[in-house]
């Protein structure tokens, strides 16, 4: 590449790379971006089939007004709290430029790899703090103090939560810093901190509808955090894009949160599933972290995971096989439907039996 | 503001301020923010109608690699020259990041003032260089040598294209740097500099559906240039974001391309609206620069643009109402169809004749 066309930033990048989305339909069972088996809440559907095409020729509501109001009521939270982005991925972007750029930001060894990815981006200082050996977070002291935080609550690829007290002490021992939550996770176990920040004027809580909302096609997260730290938000996302949430993710959102003992329903029945996988994966020879999340981080006694990576991709079934230092004998396995996870099971008997 | 929560990236920033995007029904013409009049193409309809809501619980795919084979068959370069972002803003801001990140970058004067807020997000440092008078770009020589260079071609707000052959100029003057033409509304006038990204390895050129297709509300732009550049985007926009367009809005912007045959007769019937609202506009004391885009720029011989404009909005219409120093005399006002025009024109007569 012709370095003398191309920012010096951009030869510091370290690009996150997604699970695979293949457009075959070679694969069957999709187990490795943590997506929802189950389709978006009915009034989803009405939303989009009766959506007005024609006000497409117009831009979308820059702030995605209706929504946040939506979210107000939603999260009990000010208006002035909430800021909407095309997905999380999106807001957390923002807000490593409006609090970490330049600054030191540490995070787990393991967690989602996007931080880091970020920190490069904007051009942070940044540092890992060690995930004890069970991958539980450390003692509080022994994280940097007067410096950014970003974690996944519960964390991701780990699947594990920290209580509410943890939050609250390491936002008390950074009180000059921000703590950055991402809780993508959260509603398949683990406790929001959301209502922390009312208290709490340098904690920002992360949240997406791409996972216990099954709306992942549609690119709608948000954060909330005090009218100050939301006011920084929305003035590098106005730096940067005016409209970032189209017309018909903004209504189709609205729905899906008014609608959300469908989704709590959804919830229930991940939770059923992930039960019965777990103990599935046991009986033939996996030890299972105890899961708070709508995926399971799990290792074979025996089979390396590249291995079982491959065998299952064979056979139609694509999980996530990571490659950190930590994670290299895991596989992260999203809790699929019932099917699917017996699918999973079967196939892995046959590889484990071969 | 707390400062020492926020990066000192923030306190530099000027976020872009937008056209007003009303939610409440008192509009009834809205022609300030250069939105096209009419529907998006039927196949947008019944792509929308049809689509597969289920499919929304995955993530879309994050290269909109369909979308990405459907431009380059339209546009006859290959694939790898096509990079697709939510909205031609992203696509900018990516640019901005990619290639002009701490480095010089220079824009017109009188141009889209989205650039400088790019500049200042990305810490580049930039400059101006001068329009004419008559706001026709100056002799190319006249243009900083050996830096980056962006501008909109047509040009916004003042309408005025420049032709190829100075592009072509340009962009051997500065061939150790990147030029990004903008070409948001070339649809309308001007011709498109696409097919000197084949051997012009320092072009780039930016599109959006919003302007001439219709889907403002979908947030989809790309752009075309080398291979090598577009590589590079892919960097940036993988270290932000992995899926920046929505499923929906990626099978709608494919079934709008597609149909370029119902593009192309909206086009026509905007430039003949074009033509009678700058004779209108003469006949009541305006004078409007010969526009190639779907607005136009002009100027009361006696009513100052504030009155104007906050009389029209009195009366339901809203254009647009710039604070530039060369501009501030001036309002720039989109070509609605032939009822808006002429809503606006009797409303102006009743104005003037107050």
């Amino acid at each position: 590449m012709s370095l003398n066309y191309l920012s010096n930033r951009l030869t510091e990048l370290e690009p996150y790379v997604p699970g695979e989305q293949p457009l075959s339909s070679e694969i069957v069972v999709k187990l490795n971006t943590n997506e929802n088996p189950y389709p978006p809440a009915p009034d989803v559907f009405e939303t989009i089939k009766k959506f007005n095409v024609n006000s497409i020729r117009f831009y979308p509501h820059p702030e995605s007004e209706l929504l946040k109001q939506t979210l107000s009521r939603f999260h009990d939270v000010p208006e002035e709290f909430i800021f909407v982005g095309n997905g999380s991925d999106e807001v957390l972007a923002h807000a490593f430029c409006a609090f970490f750029s330049g600054k030191k930001v540490v995070f787990p060894d393991v967690t989602y790899s996007f931080y880091q990815s970020f920190a490069k981006l904007f051009q942070c200082q940044w540092d890992y703090f060690e995930l004890r050996d069970d991958f539980t977070f450390p003692n509080i002291e022994e994280i940097e103090h007067n410096t950014g935080i970003v974690f996944a609550n519960p964390n991701a690829p780990t699947s594990i939560a920290v209580d509410l007290d943890y939050i609250e002490k390491l936002a008390n021992q950074n009180s000059d810093n921000i703590v950055l939550v991402d809780e993508a996770y959260i509603d398949f176990g683990g406790k929001s901190a959301v209502h922390l920040t009312k208290s709490l004027k340098n904690l920002v809580v992360i949240r997406t509808l791409s996972k216990s909302h099954s709306l992942a096609g549609l690119r709608v997260g948000y954060s909330i955090a005090s009218a100050e730290l939301t006011g920084a938000l929305s003035m590098v996302k106005n730096s940067f894009n005016s409209y970032p949430v189209n017309s018909i993710s903004q209504a189709a959102a609205i729905a899906s949160i008014n609608n959300f003992d469908y989704t709590r329903s959804n919830i229930s029945k991940i939770l059923l599933n992930r039960k019965k996988l777990i103990e599935d994966l046991e009986a033939i020879g996996f030890s299972t972290l105890a899961s708070q999340t709508n995926f399971v981080f799990t290792k074979h006694e025996k089979l390396a995971s590249t291995y079982l990576y491959e065998e299952l991709k064979k056979r139609g079934i694509i999980v996530r096989n990571l490659n950190g230092v930590r994670t290299t004998h895991f596989l992260r396995i999203t809790v699929g439907n019932a099917q699917d996870c017996n699918r999973l099971i079967i196939e892995l008997i046959n590889i484990i039996n071969k």
